[in-house]
């Protein structure tokens, strides 16, 4: 057989790929559908199922046939398919199985009593659990460390980001912290003397639903290979062939499921466009974490908020919730470009979010390092949201620490993708304005096409083709900078 | 470490049925909440699950460790959970992986088309796919049959009710033959002269949802370790933890989808009452299908169909759909008891269905013994149904033989446990009667509880720790025969 290492290799990561969905399909149904009594059966399950892929993709004839393909006579696309099994491979291989399966146990552990501990503000409950999903998190920062050298934290964000680094991120972040303090308050003291309605609810969940399909409808979502359903923390799940999106609803707020449903079917659209013919192959997966955010953030605040958008939607609006004042179309579009920090990083608006994700970042940073402890989180989360955006969560957990699900499950490292997401979704949108002259008209006209072939173009088809940094090079032609987020905000706020 | 071959034994069975729960989830999601493009990938995803599982049970050092631990020192318990382990062990390692594998595959194609199919009466697309499922069932047949002598038809049979042979059911059904067409001529004419006002709806679906809902309650279902939902083909899946079971909604029926909640609950009751102990062991499944529909007929017809049981759903009936002619007790427990053959099995009444069961029992026995083709279904479907019910199928296959989910992914053999389940279900209950004297009186108070706690004892908490033959035995004192479903018919309906 020809190239047969790579071959076998192939047939194992479909395996595993098989493995995945049946994973992503539980973990969905988990967070949607199973009732409270489930959890600890299919936590177990789960845990069985991890230990198993980790069984398979660190075998001993995995790695000797990675040595193996190595010396094959592979095509680009198969050798860059190679270069993210070897990424896989040396993820996985580290991590000793008991590590593995305990992490998955008390992930899910934690997660599940979480979903109403929250509801609770149940620190008090959730603590306990976090500290053991911190202590072996630390485990596996460490081991993972040693072997690639940088901070224990360092080797979490390579999971979720390939190639970034904290030293890289305090450049970017202390960019960020030297001009966004200023242009939020000046944006704050802009909107202060614009007078401005609010919506007037209660917008009835049915009719949220509803909405909420008829913008994906609108944003190309594909309904035969997908769906929408309800979940405490929305999430995109399921696989490239069966998407599964979420919101959660509330009635009071006309926007907030409806942003949450767009932002989703972002990430939904990147996974439903991945290359079929790499179908369960790690190169035809989506690049990272911070180029999927991307797609949701381009989907969420590049288009999503544009004057364009907000003007095509409104009817719908109005034909879902009858007319109301705040419903005339200057008004809606200074609404929806309200800028007021709030306690709710994803109910934030895009001016505040980064101050949300500094924050976490400090704080995950700090914990996994070893420099602060989980008793500490709820002080110093008290003291950076007054920094960063004059609030107080002191004793409010549920809205202030425990809003997350990130660090529930031991998703340490995940949450700079969402500013670095910002960036990279701020950077396409110029490159894509420079790259398609008619851009504004189509977009005036509802015509979103153009835009979405510009995706598919030059990020969805490539899925891990190439790296993170060389992607954006060649679909924006420079590497990533704050320059572009910069002058978005600046543009549409001030 | 003490009886070290059956303690590893018991780890094996553990984890095969940790994915024995993410492939009843998987299933359960497939058959209620994906939407249709995500078949492909499902049915690749479950089809490598059970080729993992397939390897697992029939590993060498599994025959190695049951031959092992017949000499190690078990309790009575043990020794029964090693015995249907040795039956799990002995039905799974005589088939090779491939006819595993192509048979799953198969069946998730043919069951996922026929959902469209039979809604388009196409029985042109639907024969290809059911002829490949019928090749693979009989290559499995001719496998079983050579290895434990007899028919290959009973080969398959056993798999569902170990011990029954079609000789058996030969005796049973022809006993059944010989007396139920005159007791069905006898019904449908006594009821012809007793006028009855058919209830007029539509019957909302969501009232529909809320009213067995609320039966499922007075049944005792425990949501906190399950759900209902809509499905093509109502089900029980899930896992004893979290038991998923599903009906179908038809607004101009009123008790169609409830009565089919109330069957699924008696299966749902079952799996949430499995002894917790030995959870993930085979001595903790359900000891088989007709047990199993044993319970799902005691819920639907012995208790559901009691004139005390209707007396208690009828106010919650007419809270929902408002009062009408049709809902007098005596009327509505009159028109509860209508006896008319039709052509849907799972609507049959409880005295014309046995003719479909022996129908679909002597196709399907001749289609595996190779007698038939599929070609000739439709046409002995036909013939047999004016045989038995005096009703023609020519060319309304949707109603006819593609009514049923059981062929499209080869669960030849099944059939036979409804009929088994409805004898064994009224021999139970007639020994219920005898054991609680105040039975009838508790019945009439709404207390459904001592009949419950006696299913309990006798035979929910028995999970599989005896035969089929020694559960009936201990639990009514005789072994199966046809005496108490005859008089159970006689008493209600003559």
């Amino acid at each position: 057989m020809e190239n047969q290492h790579y071959q076998q290799l192939v047939r194992t990561f479909q395996r595993l790929s098989r493995f995945s969905h049946l994973s992503a399909v539980a973990g969905w149904d988990m967070a949607t559908m199973m009732p409270p009594g489930g959890s600890s059966a299919r936590g177990e399950a789960l845990a069985e199922l991890g230990v198993l892929q980790h069984q398979i993709l660190t075998a001993k004839n995995v790695g000797e046939q990675l040595a193996g393909a190595e010396q094959e006579n592979l095509s680009e696309d198969e050798r860059a398919n190679l270069r993210e099994m070897q990424r896989a491979y040396a993820q996985a291989a580290l991590l000793p199985e008991s590590l593995v399966e305990a992490k998955s146990l008390a992930g899910s552990r934690c997660e599940h009593a979480w979903r109403t501990q929250r509801k609770n503000n149940d620190w008090q409950g959730f603590a306990p659990n976090l500290k053991e999903v911190v202590k072996l998190s630390r485990e596996e920062a460490a081991i993972r460390a040693d072997a690639r050298g940088g901070s224990r934290y360092d080797a979490l964000l390579d999971i979720y980001e390939p190639g970034m680094t904290s030293a890289r991120l305090d450049v970017l972040f202390s960019d960020l912290k030297g001009w966004l303090p200023d242009l939020l308050q000046q944006v704050v003291e802009k909107q202060a003397s614009r007078p401005c309605l609010d919506p007037q609810g209660p917008f009835p969940t049915d009719r949220q639903r509803d909405l909420g399909l008829h913008a994906m409808t609108l944003l190309g979502f594909d309904f035969e290979h997908g769906r929408l359903d309800i979940s405490a923390h929305p999430f995109c799940g399921g696989v490239p062939e069966d998407v599964r999106i979420t919101t959660r609803y509330n009635e009071e707020d006309v926007l907030s499921a409806l942003f949450g449903v767009i932002h989703e079917t972002g990430h939904a659209r990147y996974e439903q466009n991945l290359p079929r013919q790499w179908a369960g192959q790690p190169v035809g997966q989506a690049r990272s974490m911070g180029v999927h955010e991307s797609q949701s953030l381009f989907f969420e605040m590049q288009l999503g908020r544009s004057p364009a958008f907000l003007q095509h939607l409104l009817p719908a609006i109005r034909q879902r919730f009858g007319d109301q004042p705040a419903f005339t179309l200057e008004n809606f579009i200074t609404w929806s470009h309200k800028v007021k920090p709030g306690y709710i990083r994803v109910d934030a608006d895009e001016v505040s979010y980064p101050a949300h994700v500094i924050l976490r970042y400090e704080i995950e940073r700090a914990l996994i390092d070893g420099d602060i402890e989980v008793d500490d989180i709820p002080g110093l989360w008290d003291e950076k949201m007054q920094q960063y955006l004059g609030l107080s969560t002191a004793g409010n957990y549920q809205n202030g620490c425990m809003q997350d699900i990130h660090w529930t499950d031991g998703g340490f490292g995940y949450f700079p993708s969402y500013t670095l997401g910002a960036m990279y979704a701020a950077q396409l949108f110029s490159a894509a304005r420079s790259a398609l002259p008619g851009l504004d008209d189509s977009l005036a006209k509802g015509d979103f096409s153009p835009l979405f072939n510009w995706l598919r173009d030059n990020i969805w088809q490539h899925a891990s083709r190439f790296t993170t940094a060389e992607l954006l090079t060649l679909a924006t032609g420079e590497t990533l900078n704050t320059r572009y987020f910069r002058e978005h905000l600046t543009r549409r706020y001030l």
